[in-house]
């Protein structure tokens, strides 16, 4: 049987609260087993940018990254939010190692091709080096990605840290049984969004259909879902959508899907 | 016997130098045998911090961390200097991987204690943990440093490049039969400082007490020399001065220093 190994996925929002981040780092360093964090960096990157005079441009929620902001995204991704994840990690005795996709070659990806949109400087992800990985992993290190990939040829690419988590427990899949722990604001998937205590507490494949054709499943919700479809149609053991606190195992209100 | 492991040290004037550095990372990439790199970071983080508005304290040549700039350093030394070099290496078929002191616990510190000067967020090194250094160099990874350690208590801190060099070469050298390379302006330890044609090819212990005596040592030699016998007298086997050139196996004019 495959060893279990967890891959969370952390967002912006709770990097960007101090208290929330060391709430955060605790949590993540007490999950029991092997584990694998990505992390995203939200606004920090935006306000380095505005605070050099270099503008952020936004299409459908995603950051173009142009010629100049790959520096600034380098800077704060792999820099300031990654290292101090990983020294505040290290303070709570998870022998973490922080990485973009560049290091160990371990996210490989291509520029996304100009079509209507020009995107910039992001990544398209072609493949994960799993052994590379497993290596680190096997030496009692806990792998910390930030949201970028590498295309082979020296350029670093802004990478949705969503599909690196995905792409990363699929790649891993291989060797472990992954779970794919995305944390958002919401405790999980929400038969009322207005209601926190409302979590489907179990989603499989007719389940989804039916919260599909139910419209329950809606809006930011939508892509979310079948990104984790994605996932354990190709490998991936688990997937819990969630708050932070779903790594806590005392809480059992988060969601849980399975195929 | 010990496996040879080659640390090499640049300097930021490569760093900051596009053609400089492009040469370099050939001439590191083609460099045989098992390697690490530590390169410094230099005036980005001076340019960084003053477009930032932070105003860059040097006292002595050496930086004051204060408390709003480790994070400038950790963004441009551990951010966009580091991944850039590690990218550009992987372009160059090296497998590298890139660290400050924190990953993987690598290298330990302590905040400098303040005396006449508070030097701000400095690390003095206290160890560097070999094992896990030596597990990704056996993995087929190659290290690279940014001038960076941590405390072991979430804390970054700022710790001058040269002596990570040689502590990573000591550390090492309890594994390893290393040898430490200080790549910098000059083509090694020169007779006649006006004449780049005039290199001490080799010092001994003996040697070096002469060229002291005679005054060829003088100036910014003085600590450079202390630092490679300090590095000789602890393990290291030896210890190479010179210019990035002398990584190329055909040259052979650079300062070789020996105990």
């Amino acid at each position: 049987m495959k060893e279990k190994l967890s891959v969370v996925k952390i967002g912006g929002n709770v990097i960007e609260n101090k208290t929330e981040l060391e709430k955060f780092i605790k949590l993540f360093a007490n999950l029991e087993g092997l584990k694998i964090l990505v992390h995203g960096g939200g606004k920090l990157a935006t306000h380095l940018a505005s605070k050099l005079g270099i503008e952020s441009k936004m299409v459908n929620g995603r950051r173009i990254t142009d010629a100049e902001s790959p520096e600034v995204i380098t800077m704060v991704y792999a820099g300031l939010t990654n290292k101090n994840i990983v020294a505040q990690l290290q303070a709570n005795q998870c022998n973490a190692i922080g990485l973009s996709g560049a290091d160990g070659n371990s996210i490989q990806a291509h520029k996304r091709p100009v079509k209507e949109i020009d995107y910039g400087f992001v990544g398209d992800i072609d493949g994960v080096n799993s052994t590379t990985i497993s290596n680190l992993i096997f030496s009692g290190l806990t792998p910390v990605f930030c949201a970028m990939s590498h295309d082979g040829e020296g350029q670093l690419l802004n990478t949705n840290a969503d599909t690196i988590a995905s792409e990363l427990a699929i790649g891993m899949g291989n060797i472990y049984a992954t779970t794919l722990y995305y944390c958002f604001e919401k405790p999980g998937v929400l038969m009322d969004v207005s209601d926190d205590t409302s979590v489907v507490k179990n989603i499989n494949t007719k389940k989804y259909k039916e919260l599909l054709n139910e419209g329950i499943i809606a809006d930011g919700m939508l892509p979310k879902l079948e990104n984790c479809f994605h996932a354990l149609n190709n490998k991936v053991t688990t997937v819990c959508l969630g708050n932070m606190n779903m790594l806590d195992k005392n809480n059992t209100l988060f969601t849980t899907l399975t195929l």
